[in-house]
């Protein structure tokens, strides 16, 4: 079920941005050290973890967002410079200030995120070295994006990319991204990275107000509230190239399609992240429909999608579907259970439930759909008009054994 | 690590307790049948589930429960009687009348609670004519005892029991329990339930306050807040039999003895349950000191323990700490990582971090201790007075393999 989108463009195709990603030293063999510069300036959002353990890198990189200004992004994979003290503090700041000196920009431009282990010394001078080495190498070529897409993965299979174009004004804008994060299996897994650019000019505070909506209903759809790592950073950068009049409110022209196109990038992203899930074997789309409210459907679709006997159970094809509405029942909603109705299946779904009973539908024959690699799961409370969609994997032995063995 | 506690003592050691377990058919060959009851009506106090999605056999027990009144109950295995509408509604009901009517006591004085899969027609006929053969059988005799403690198990190993004596105004008094859950390696496996019985005199608000405080502390830190299943149900039932002056307040000889032995017997049987998790191969016990409050230490104990992350380290034997500071960080309580230290281990206990950075310890002597099957571990957070104790188990593969097979 592994999948990996084939593109034609990419973050180094948007106007003004050059990338690169390289092999310094911090892994034994793979890229990991990516950069992301952008020629002019950009008006920035970005949104980090809430875990109360925070990585340094996370740190430093909440502070320079504050005023919504960026132009540079330097990232590591391989050590998360979490729990790592004074040392990690120090080794967060070089990277900055190599960075920004390298470039010749104001070092509160500059942006940092780390992945990898938590808790091991920050080899600062391999990767303070490597920026020296590697800022002179930034381009627009394909390659570039693919090495930055390369650098920021750990357990990964496959770097995640994704990308849309749409128009303002009759000019063409192109809004790309990149990501990682293999492990959200488990919500708490791993870092979630996410870097986005863009050449729309918007208005600073409505582009955060929009990049903040659109992560509620992808990152966050494939993820537990609250369920973050201490590394976790998603980032939008916009540098106003595409020449198009600045958008200052959501009724001007071209605002929609770039909402409807943040939406379409931040929900592709999060799925390549789900389909990479450690272990496993089958994607799932969970939808809870005809929800009192938006967040009661949100929070019934994250309870089910990350309940371990459902996962379980998808993964043996188990029409178990007691475990389904029993999930939802805990997930802290107020509903009538003898009004719901359940349906589960791939192409062809099948109704399992029906006012919060069994059918008479004949689960052998569902069982034999769930073998299907893209699984959905539709359940309609009956009792609203609300409705949200999420994303999850199932659980699989191989899912154990990888984790048991981490550090070793 | 499985593991079962020889007694001396049984609930039907409890003056005028009777009790009796037999396969009467909805298990293939397992007993699936139990029958607890008193000589004289007891003063009761019960606790059930939260989940939205409730089994008929609770919300009748509920209703009968609530006026703290009781003398007779009667469980089954096999079929949770959940999802189940108007037929498992009647069912329970018949389930009640039968067995208040062959007893010969008003079923207002019947609970009834039942564990297994969920959204499946229940079996009545075969139950109410089990229960009808079974009435007559009703013995305090030590092999009833131990009949009870394995019909009410499911995917469990081995039965779980526990007994404290005590004494009352130099009356002796005994409080002996069974229970049953072996999914509650991740919480929402399945159905927990307690019956715990005591021959002494004590006025029922009092009764109620200390058990769901017992509660708290034993069963309560074995499973996250709000994750219980659809069939959860805890009871003690004290029929006064021991013939000591009542007990009215907190502060008359003997509750504290009785409060001690609650606490006591909840929590044996609580750690039965987690020694039967599913594929579980270690024991672990967490606790988490100098806490700003009891909350927040019950808190991040409940979400380091049930970290998928953090189970498999410990499968695994791998001292990736960075873990459990990170799970910690995610439970909603507010607290400063740089003030943390961390130690794990078996019998001998190794610093692994301090002030939320790593030490010095060689983390290969940490791996050896690691492959104990009895492990703790403590979260000191130097940052209050408070403290809190749970108890989890690993996560294996075959926790994983046994779940996708369940229904098959």
């Amino acid at each position: 079920m592994k999948q990996a989108k084939t593109l034609n463009e990419s973050i180094c195709d948007v106007r003004g941005m050059l990338c690169w990603g390289a092999h310094v030293g911090i892994k034994s063999k793979r890229r990991d050290l990516a950069l992301i510069y952008s020629e002019v300036p950009c008006d920035i959002s970005a949104v980090f973890t809430r875990n109360q353990v925070v990585a340094e890198p996370v740190k430093i990189s909440r502070e320079h967002a504050r005023d919504g200004r960026a132009q540079a992004v330097v990232i590591n994979a391989g050590n998360a410079n979490a729990c790592t003290g004074e040392q990690g503090r120090q080794a967060a700041e070089a990277m900055v200030t190599t960075t920004a000196e390298v470039l010749g920009i104001p070092r509160e431009l500059v942006l940092v995120a780390s992945t990898g282990v938590i808790g091991q010394r920050f080899p600062t001078e391999v990767v303070v070295e490597g920026i020296r080495r590697n800022v002179a190498k930034l381009s627009n070529i394909r390659t570039a994006a693919s090495f930055v897409a390369n650098a920021i993965l750990t357990t990964d299979t496959f770097p995640k990319e994704a990308a849309q174009r749409f128009e303002v004004n009759g000019k063409e804008v192109l809004l790309a991204g990149v990501a990682k994060g293999s492990g959200m299996i488990h919500p708490d897994m791993g870092t979630m990275l996410a870097f986005l650019c863009c050449d729309l000019a918007i208005e600073r505070q409505l582009l955060d107000r929009t990049f903040r909506e659109a992560i509620d209903a992808s990152f966050n759809m494939i993820t537990v509230d609250g369920d973050t790592s201490t590394n976790d950073m998603a980032l939008v950068m916009c540098n106003g190239l595409a020449g198009n009049h600045l958008i200052t409110s959501p009724d001007q022209p071209g605002y929609a399609d770039f909402r409807e196109a943040l939406f379409g990038v931040c929900t592709d992203l999060a799925k390549l992240i789900v389909s990479d899930g450690e272990g496993a074997t089958k994607f799932i789309e969970y939808r809870v429909i005809n929800a009192p409210s938006e967040e009661a459907a949100r929070r019934i679709v994250r309870v089910v999608s990350d309940s371990t006997l459902v996962k379980t159970a998808f993964y043996g094809r188990d029409p178990n579907w007691g475990r389904i509405l029993a999930a939802a029942g805990r997930a802290g909603v107020v509903f009538d259970p003898e009004l719901v109705d359940l349906s589960i299946g791939a192409e062809q779904m099948y109704q399992v439930a029906r006012k919060g009973r069994p059918t008479n539908q004949d689960l052998r024959i569902v069982r034999k759909e769930l073998s299907e690699a893209h699984l959905r799961l539709v359940l309609n409370l009956n009792q609203g008009k609300a409705e949200a969609t999420g994303w999850g994997s199932d659980l699989s032995e191989d899912y154990v054994h990888f984790n048991s063995q981490y550090t070793s």
